[in-house]
């Protein structure tokens, strides 16, 4: 299973009562970090995970909302006896921006690795989860990210039997992929195991225009995290003049995604209550949620 | 009058109920920021005096938790209209430092004039007051910062007819240093005032070790705002290691430079209650104060 927690669902400006929009992704005890605005780590000790295990902090674009967290997030990280290598994942132009940063915090007890990406075909493996990005459509370049987690399929006594398996290699196969007896014979999972059951997956985009390529992206997703600025319709223009979306938008692109759940983020600050325009998106896309700060989910396999 | 507002408490890093050590001095209007660290824009916000009258943000040192908030406060600046020059003063590498931190905050509405100094001499008017600066003895290079608000003498009728000069010209002579008169002659203002009396002064010293600098620095301040990392006495070694303060001497440093009141900011996140602790500073110095976020004084010439 993997925990998400939104820990902020704010746009622009960190606010009194709003922190800005980012999520901690956990599984298996360890954590990534998507996104690290200002205030970003006031709002993760609320939540209580701890930053010790944060191993990869992902970066959707250089917007200072989104990134000026990240010099008191490293310090904190490196006060919580972290030594192990810290991995930081964003578009091109990543290195000079973090370099920048760091001239207040050059001194960290880890090592930071920097992997920057258009975008385009990136996937990787952090903590036990498939990553993958998509490029956005902002005013600066943007990535989306997804994270899937996949799943074997059920074990099939009879198979095990049909293919001469000896009970012995039966729970070694459910675990490895390839396992050799000591007669020599290889077997492979796949004698064993009936086919892939459906997985986890959870994505997240934000800041952008509706895209086609994101509706590719979230296809079947488990939860779809996506910015909604404004509620009101009314609100179109400055949402396409500023690259942002408007509640419907967001619905749009989860019912054309065929998710299951959609929660809103990003909000204006001029957006004090958007419970209250939820209905924009509902009329859409009946599951969505209008999400608050540290609005949590733990997303299990299907029949778990 | 000159207002003060020390915005938060906190050093090393923000905490969700206590916001980075942070001064905001206010007079006729406008405002002198000092130090900037993660978060200062929130509290700034919940005490509601605006950010576009801000004009000058005086930096002591190049420790993230005096500065990481730079990037978001200057933005947040910009949201609100300005567009007259916002000058910035720090150590020297204040250039480099705020170059880097600008990668995530290129283009503001107003132009940033930069001013280096070691500290040594440094005057300048800022706001209407005369600012100083003081070298601390901190870790790396860092700055303290006096605010200085002078007061005319009282007006003597008795000099300006013992002087022969006509009434028309007393008003003047109360605002202006010199006028010249209708038949040419010229009129000074001591020619109508008495000596000049006892001003405003505003002190604010963190992070450092105590210095004699310091207790020269302060003399006769109404009011001295200095760190206090911890109240304990057994914390002296560690104090003396990170090159911080203990409450007393703090204490110390207020009852050696005569100033009237002592408040304390600048806790270590282990110090949860710092009024618990005061007694070890009331001790030496009488009038001190554990401030909280947000502590506000108005400090008035004498008799007014």
């Amino acid at each position: 299973m993997i925990d998400a927690a939104l820990l902020g669902t704010g746009g622009m400006m960190p606010l009194p009562n709003r922190w800005l929009t980012s999520l901690l992704v956990r599984y298996n005890g360890r954590m990534i970090l998507l996104d690290c605005g200002e205030g970003t780590q006031i709002t993760a000790r609320l939540l209580g995970w701890g930053f010790k295990n944060i191993d990869c902090i992902l970066i959707t674009h250089f917007h200072a909302d989104h990134i000026s967290g990240l010099p008191g997030m490293l310090l904190t990280i490196g006060n919580s006896d972290r030594t192990r290598p810290l991995t930081i994942i964003g578009p091109r132009g990543l290195k000079p921006v973090v370099e920048g940063m760091r001239r207040i915090a050059p001194e960290l007890p880890f090592e930071i690795r920097l992997v920057e990406t258009d975008g385009n075909g990136f996937e990787t493996e952090i903590i036990g989860l498939n990553v993958k990005a998509v490029r956005l459509n902002h005013r600066i370049p943007c990535l989306g990210y997804s994270f899937e987690l996949s799943r074997k399929g059920r074990f099939m006594t009879e198979r095990a039997i049909e293919n001469d398996i000896p009970l012995k290699y039966w729970s070694m196969l459910q675990k490895n992929d390839r396992v050799e007896a000591e007669d020599g014979r290889v077997f492979t999972s796949d004698m064993v195991l009936g086919p892939e059951r459906k997985g986890i997956k959870l994505c997240y985009t934000t800041d952008t225009r509706p895209t086609e390529g994101i509706a590719e992206f979230i296809k079947g997703a488990d939860l779809f995290i996506c910015e909604g600025m404004y509620g009101d319709p009314e609100k179109l223009k400055s949402v396409e003049e500023k690259k942002h979306m408007l509640f419907s938008e967001a619905a749009s692109l989860a019912r054309s995604g065929g998710v299951k759940e959609l929660w809103l983020t990003h909000y204006s600050p001029a957006l004090t209550n958007p419970k209250a325009e939820l209905f924009h998106a509902r009329n859409i896309f009946k599951n969505t949620k209008a999400a608050h700060d540290r609005f949590l989910k733990t997303l299990r396999f299907e029949d778990e």
